[in-house]
């Protein structure tokens, strides 16, 4: 099964730092277990002959499924099938795993299916991304984005010595490969990952080379240490059960001189073309639809969870209630809609790649970050102090006030001991480190909302929009002229 | 033309009240006179045979074209010309016009494609609206709807008399038809009608027959009084370009006594039946599927007046202006998604009609209630103080201080002249009686959204949602108890 | 009576342009004259000895009441006197009208209040002031200010010579006086003015010294354009009775070479003092604290309205009617609390004048950009579609459907000729013009929003607050160390 | 000293429920230990005659400090003092505990000081609420109260009897006392308290009488279980400063027939006493006034936070950044003015007892829920991402990759243990259970928030905001009148 065979391969000599010390076998320790527990189901699934179809597809020519984020969609079909794998493990996890691999899997089969456009300004990177592409493919491997650079000074950018040196970037080229150097930050899912896919955000001036570059870096490479945020894992499962499997882990990563060989460096040093890159619309249509696929999921369990405790407590009927849970179902039919309008609209790229509509994507991911905050707050004002009412463990249920908390626990329409952990996932969802951290995930994991709202209107042909006011300015200055 | 044909058609006899006074010919008044122009202009399409296909079809079986509002969407095709029309008109008029005949005329073509359906509770329906929708189709009817019982006493339902008699009721039934009185208000379009159609929103028990109905009621009836509220309509075209075109006019109707003949009444005396044509998809469908086809002609025209604000002062490069008019796009985004994806999801009825997917559009209209008065917000964020310093009339450009005038009103990449203008067409959206107007419009037009919301959570099917969150809590009891 | 040689003396050949004309005689034009009458029954307050300690003071030395806006406040009485006169022109005025000559008046005030500091980096002030101080109490002067640099393009700066030329500057100075150019926009209540107070909110450089310069000019100069927009004013009280009594109107001034005498150039050419000057304390807290006690008047204005419209229509018992009607009453409180709050920690400068403190008056200017749009929405949230349901005029109550009309408008607990008398009033607040032009003025009079709660950051002394934080971080440190 | 008796005193044999099993000694169990401490520190400060003033006062006729909360207040400088020690505890745990027992002390101190008034209705009362004033008073008793029914259905009320024999309800009557049963929830501070003190938010009818009380129980009493909630203390303090020191706890009382012996009946029996109690405008300013000191202390820790966040990554220049900051302060200004408004506004009760006013304090703590939430917001938007960056522990600042620690995390100003340590900080406000109860706490600490605020709407005298208007509307009607 390939879950198993993927838990094997963690044990590959990377250097994940927690709590001052590494870990020696993250199959073991507390902070990983369950969350591998979770992969690993997902992974077999491709195994299971009566699940297979919906998270996977057979290789052409290769008697073997591959998972479907490495499908490459030429038809309508082959986009619902993208949009049903992803959609599969975000409703088993809830949509609180966003970077099951399934994300850079498709950036790396968007770069594969762009290859032809992209060897217009470079040629050595068809082949690169081809072979890596079939590797990752064949190979099952569980990847991950490190993008963000770390959070020195933000008002300094890398004509600041101080940050430059702090930024990734090359220290040295041999014949092999390059040497690297610098940070990046909230890597997510990085314990887990084979390997990262890393660049950069920045717009680079045309002297910022060494800075400028895409790579595919091993997380056992040497030199390179994983340094985790503190554990949001919680092994009691009764209690914290989002906790005890949904753990991605965030981390940042130093690169301490760390070896990349050519075939891992898909392109380095021209910033002209990284930035091109970057801005690829297939790459970043086939990656950003899995952030808006799952993100519904996630809306919808928020609602999910938001309905049963208005049930649980007989408020279900009050019509101010009432309004902040249809909200709720608006959230859910926005995001939707969007997913749907950027499939409906997808356009074929040169190769005839059919791509999902990024402007529909754009804004689904820009609206996300509101949408959530808000779906909590509305989760809070449904159970008020409830939330801080459920007794410590259900253990009490099973001790000596045993009938007393089953008396004094009871809901409109549920047993004490049910309310109780309803109110306990609830919780576990909007109190604890690991609800919280969703909170900001949600919010910043694009970007800087700030900019990216600005980014789209920066970007949109603004003149399609004007034209018809000035036109109508004009109209309504000829009617004048005729009055005066 | 049809639309010469159209004004022509008014002087039958209506009782139009204005400033205590019935205007005697709407043509000739200025209250009326633009906005008979531009529904002239619109009405005329249909005889042009260049712009035809883009709001009208061939009626099957004759050799004239009708408004596509009135073709039965059998294809996808077929759902496309009802939006290309529904888009014509509300682009034309930037989204300002609401009840251009083309609402109302949707749901009678809505009845009329359910009525097989209806047949099954009412069987003399399926005759009457056969009979009037090919009157109207073939008559290019304009019809508007008057739906909103009067502004009495909302603590207070019809079991409360001095409701009752004062909300529109039958006091009258003969052989040849019946006989009403009350009042009905907000009837949008009403001095431009032909026809009323009429029913009521209220949850009616089973002894309130009287106030149960469907009609359809000629705006010239005999003891109909229409009674406009104060004109939002202005002459000078210069500085208030929209306000000289646009005015809809709503008005509250006074039935004194008005009969109906049977042909007319619909339903009538059966509470149940009058409920369940209220909740007709096919009609809702299609009717409301034109609400949010316009709406975002509308903030498609307020976000092109808010980008042409902030270039004409050279505020666009605002980092914190570019994140709001960004925003403007992502309503435009989130509204033209949910179109989408009611038409992409239309379900075909017992008949084989194409209905767009209700629950989108009940959704696009819920937020639409918060997204104008923000849009509205935004626009005056970006402009500021500006909007009220454009001089009191363009005449000051070509007066003894023309030259300070071009000189002190200049923009940043516009003339004086445009700039000023442009400020004027804006104020009449944000500032004038027709602007603000428009904005009560679109948070209550469809109804209370405080009742709208609740609603989209009441009709909703919890359990989807829910069953998923027990599953999980269920799990975590699992795995609890063997740790216990 | 001072109201009526108020208005006597506005005839003084100032240049006054609307639609393209000047205005020869205010006192009979539409657009003023409703206006007048309200500031005329305001002045005339002084001279009836029944009123006249409610807004006036007697000048010692003299036998004579001049308005309190004159009092300089040594003691919480004086300061409490200056309350009582700014609050009883609001309440009279129902907080519509912010520039009826007492926050300029304050100003100058607050300005021979602190001539002797001034005194220290000018020596020429303090005489300067005196002189005009009197000039104005004694004179009874209609002030206001304008003090916003034209709209032209707000990408640039001073430094762009085509923003110089139409900033206004000096372009000569003679042995008499200086002779200005350029323009100046937003100037409210200017063609009801004596003098201008004018200054810039620029940050100017050392270079930009014929821009900085606090000036006040007779707004009969010869040169001087009062440039007005449209006018608001409606002359059917009955219909519009706020529109027939408060239109302040804003104008944009033209200065076409105007020559302003030595005695009323209080600075200039020196950019710093100019700052100084604009920064102190003295002037700001006595001005600033005008706006706020007339701000109180208006929320319990709109409150007011809510509350008499949602008890006309029996909404006042549902919850989420009375939620929002409770926040309205919060935005009272806190703006009273505010205002207190400037006064009971009011400071002596180092003459002992006691000046209101400024903290939370910079508070209660920006948290009032928010409040009144806010208090708006929830009046139309209350009132909902009945706002655009009141018939064309009242007049209908009189004639040939009187009886329908007291029928069918009737609400939950008064008659419907109140009623509709009622709903338009409500409506002149939120959707005449006059409304509207309410609604930006709250936002923007006291400047950029944005950059007004930005600027409350930066004149923070923010050390005070994060030094217990690192304080904390300090010992949380020391106990891990012990740990470790 | 006052902490060490306290602590000691817990040991009572109070019952106290943790995850399944009793607490058999606070002091040593690590989720009580830390916030004991805090408690300890805070008690022994009136024994410490440098910092007793602060706190304390002298008890008149003895030699002898109290706690502040005890005053009963007959001057301005008594209000002070009240204030100053709120404010002292409430620096000192940086407004991060709420139930401090000051709270309830000052509602007991409230009823004391009301004695006469309540004498009036009830005659017992006053004998038993002084003997315990002086008994709570001399004995530095801890105090919380416990008021909030279980949350069972919110759909039904004490007529139905499955909620009635939940809900707190006398079940006997003996010459002794009372017996109790049923349950109450969130009692905030329960296991560190001496006693509870008891009652309910609930509207009674007439018949409900065994549900109308007022009690003073002992924790320690027999059949009363204390059922925790999670504990959220942390005791690592490095990584979690406030988890490891403010856990202040919340409960579910079950009382399984408690014997409550009369002098501790304070009323019951009687809902209209019970009612009046409960609505006693000395008892609640008093004791409200606490809520709303402690709240400024919180507002200035978060601001506090933010800032430092905002300056260790160089954020603060940032105009968006500054505006959300500058919003920080605003809130600060707001709830500091409508303390002082309470408080310049006090008015005297009947015995002369000075009571701060209670529509500021209303208005506090309505816009308190909002405020907070937004605060928080405000800080996930300044840290962003970076709060998910910090490490698991700083021991890696000690460890083998100590170096790059030190490079890679370092902040614009500060260094990168100090800005790790600052964001660990952060983090357990917005992102630990201690710091999510807390928003939860804010908003609902009060009771249901939609009710507060309908309820200020509900209880303010209406008439005097709507005469104006009414008098406006009847002026308007006059003026109209000769128009006609």
């Amino acid at each position: 099964m390939r879950g198993d065979k993927f838990i094997e391969s963690l044990k590959d000599g990377r250097s994940v730092w927690l709590e001052g010390a590494t870990v020696s076998d993250l199959r073991e320790h507390p902070a990983f277990k369950g969350t591998l527990d979770t992969i690993r189901s997902l992974f077999n699934l491709l195994d299971n002959p009566e699940e297979r179809e919906k998270v996977g597809y057979l290789v052409p020519g290769q008697n073997r499924y591959a998972h479907s984020s490495f499908l490459i969609p030429y038809s309508a079909e082959d986009l619902q099938k993208r949009h049903e794998a992803f959609s599969c493990w975000s409703q088993q996890t809830h949509g609180m795993m966003s970077r099951l691999s399934d994300y850079a899997r498709s950036l790396v089969t968007g770069w594969y299916a762009a290859r032809h456009e992209i060897a217009r300004y470079d040629t050595g990177f068809a082949a690169k991304i081809s072979s890596y592409y079939e590797h990752a493919r064949d190979g099952d491997l569980f990847l991950t984005t490190a993008i963000i650079d770390p959070q020195i000074d933000r008002s300094s950018g890398l004509e600041d010595s101080r940050i430059a040196e702090r930024f990734l970037h090359i220290v040295k080229e041999t014949s092999e490969g390059i040497v690297i150097r610098g940070a990046k930050m909230i890597a997510t899912g990085a314990p887990y990952t084979h390997d990262f896919v890393i660049f950069s955000f920045l717009k680079f001036s045309a002297e910022q080379k060494k800075h400028a570059h895409v790579l595919l870096v091993p997380a056992n490479s040497k030199g390179l240490h994983i340094v985790c945020r503190e554990s949001f894992a919680d092994s009691h499962e009764q209690n914290h059960i989002l906790s005890s499997r949904y753990e991605e882990m965030d981390a940042v990563l130093f690169f301490d001189d760390v070896f990349v060989p050519w075939e891992r460096v898909l392109l380095h040093g021209d910033t002209e073309k990284v930035l091109s890159l970057r801005a690829n619309r297939t790459a970043n249509g086939l990656a950003f639809h899995q952030n808006i696929v799952r993100y519904v999921a996630k809306l919808e369990f928020v609602a999910g969870v938001a309905f049963a405790v208005a049930e649980s407590i007989g408020a279900d009927g009050f019509l101010h209630v009432q309004e902040k849970l249809g909200e709720l179902l608006t959230q859910i039919d926005v995001m939707k809609a969007l997913v749907l309008a950027s499939e409906t609209k997808a356009k074929r790229n040169e190769n005839g790649v059919l791509v999902p509509e990024l402007s529909y994507i754009d804004t689904a991911r820009n609206i996300g970050t509101r949408f959530y905050p808000r779906a909590i707050e509305i989760l809070q004002q449904v159970g008020g102090g409830g939330f801080v009412q459920a007794p410590s463990g259900v253990e009490d249920f099973y001790g000596p006030i045993s009938g007393l908390m089953h008396l004094y626990f009871e809901g409109a329409s549920v047993s004490a001991e049910k309310k109780v952990q309803l109110y306990k996932l609830a919780w576990d969802l909007i109190g604890s480190p690991l609800g919280s951290r969703h909170e900001l995930y949600e919010r910043f994991y694009a970007g800087d909302p700030v900019r990216n709202y600005a980014s789209q209107y920066v970007q949109f042909n603004k003149q399609a929009l004007t034209d018809p006011v000035w036109r109508l300015v004009k109209d309504a200055s000829k009617m004048g002229a005729s009055t005066i």
